[in-house]
């Protein structure tokens, strides 16, 4: 890739600030958990799995930032600047997950001899997290490259890319992968209103990487399946049931049914922490509502009447049924997805 | 209504300019033929219907504008005015037909005694045309409405309503008309990208007549058809083939596709000028391509990255197959659509 989400060097964390893309591909030191923060908040780095990553590098920061005398003050400023970031955004699994994680690691280092340890025991954990992110995002493209063969035609929906994450990304790792082995193929990228993540930011990731994309309105999804020029779908997912309905950004369920009416594939890329298991099936699964200026002044300018009622779920659930295979980083799952799914969360 | 979408009066042509919808209500004067050629183009009108119309005071307009000393050099000026407006745009069959049928006119009054008497002729046929429309649009909701029962849910996409003809539209007459009877009913409009004809126009259109509706993005017509809003869809058509295959609005066969999985019944409406009985089929009809712009530039403001290949076809097909209904000014056509076509064709 030609670009990287997060950098940590010189024990500095650095982001690609998604908020000037694709007009500005600009980096910025987030020197603080007050920035660290801001950055989460206000989407310069966005992505579960990305924002994740950053919160844990965003501890080493809040410690740093501290200059602390002891161990026991590192680990003091770690527990605080974790709790502070876990403030940052209120739904992201991987956020508290990552968070919890480094919160563990500091009281497990409180018996170190400097504070110089705990920082290096906290820097040492978040290298972890950002590694073991880009090796799950590498293993679905190694698992899902094989599903693509010359002159494929792919669909994918919103953004789960590399920018999305801290590797590859997941619906568009087999894309990089498979591109990476010279085989010939093209990317049509739904746009994915209201936000335009797949405007924005998904042909910008690919056109980075020389593959060949093409954007297209979310309404034209259809037309183009029916012109024959898809061969497969790839999506990434927020949140997969125990049985295999799979949410993902609004849209995703609309272009599954589409693919289906025209017997093209429909694939789900993610890694096995997405699948919640206490969820039974997608009824159980909560549809955050988006805020209705999102759509109505989506363009910086106000396109719909004042006053006028909108709708704006952010996700959609597609079912299980639709699904012709979930590409994990243990190998692709297959139907029926109940039994599939058990059996791979034994791997986690 | 509470607006006009185009005048005719003291031989002056106003028409409502729909670029500035909904912000800004503003009528303006079409004083030649290359302003009336660049409203259509630039769809500050719109609507296969009223395209029809506007192209048909244009003619009138192209004369007036040529000041002709005799009545040759009217008919002449009509003809090359007809030629010229055609290239206007290339989907909508109601504006060639408009346009043929102004140069019927014009050559039937080659034989007046002075340019006067021609334009005469031709303004009294644009009239006549206005007119027409006007009365059937008033039909389609007088043969559709009975379609519409208490509690609907009507989803439509794109705008064919009064803004998209010169009188209540042709989708949206059967709602008006409902409304008007005092049914409960309630009306989700697909924005509609690239140019948000649904945010735009008939989210203001049925605001403005007191009807309940909810804007929503294209990519959320699956979650809230799946979600049981939806009882039926009405769409408009821009050209109906021979066997009912119905060219409309870039996505309106993804909805077609969408309301087939969800076994909503899917109606389309459209007066008999619509058919093109030279088109066998949907493939036959010609599919205008538009600028990247409109979907990279939505509204002044970049949002793709330079450089981004673009597809964005305007219309896409619906096959008949998909069509529960055609509501026309002569009732409601039903499959198997050939005879059905070739039968209502001889009232025409």
């Amino acid at each position: 890739l030609a670009f990287d989400t997060m950098r940590w060097h010189g024990r500095q964390l650095e982001i690609l600030d998604q908020t000037l893309l694709p007009g500005t591909c600009q980096y910025i030191v987030l020197d603080t958990v007050s920035a660290v923060f801001e950055a989460i908040q206000k989407l310069r780095v966005r992505g579960a799995p990305a924002i994740g990553c950053c919160a844990a590098f965003g501890v080493v920061v809040g410690v740093l930032e501290a200059r602390p005398a002891s161990a026991n003050e590192a680990v003091e400023s770690a527990v605080k600047s974790a709790a502070r970031l876990a403030e940052s955004r209120p739904t992201a699994v991987n956020l508290f997950w990552a968070l919890r994680k480094m919160e563990a690691i500091a009281h497990g280092a409180a018996g170190l001899e400097s504070a110089e340890d705990v920082i290096g025991a906290l820097e040492t954990a978040a290298k972890a997290i950002h590694d073991d992110e880009r090796e799950l995002c590498r293993l679905i493209g190694v698992h899902g490259s094989p599903l693509i063969s010359d002159g494929a035609g792919i669909m994918t929906h919103c953004n789960a890319g590399a920018l999305a994450t801290s590797g590859y990304g997941t619906a568009l790792s087999p894309i990089f992968a498979a591109h990476a082995q010279g085989v010939a193929l093209r990317v049509f990228a739904n746009e994915t209103r209201p936000l335009l993540q797949g405007a924005r930011l998904t042909t910008w990731e690919l056109m980075q990487a020389g593959v060949d994309v093409t954007l297209i309105c979310d309404n034209t999804a259809a037309r183009v399946m029916a012109e024959g020029k898809i061969t497969m779908v790839i999506v990434g997912s927020d949140r997969i049931a125990a049985n295999g309905d799979a949410a993902n950004k609004i849209g995703t369920y609309g272009v599954a049914l589409l693919a289906q009416a025209h017997h093209i594939p429909f694939y789900v890329a993610a890694p096995l922490s997405t699948f919640d298991l206490e969820v039974p099936d997608g009824d159980a699964i909560p549809i955050e509502e988006r805020a209705p200026e999102e759509v109505t002044e989506g363009f910086g300018r106000r396109t719909a009447p004042e006053g006028v009622q909108v709708y704006s779920p952010a996700f959609d659930v597609t079912p299980a049924a639709l699904i012709a295979g979930i590409i994990t980083e243990h190998g692709i799952l297959s139907p029926p997805y109940g039994p599939a799914i058990a059996q791979a969360a034994k791997k986690v």
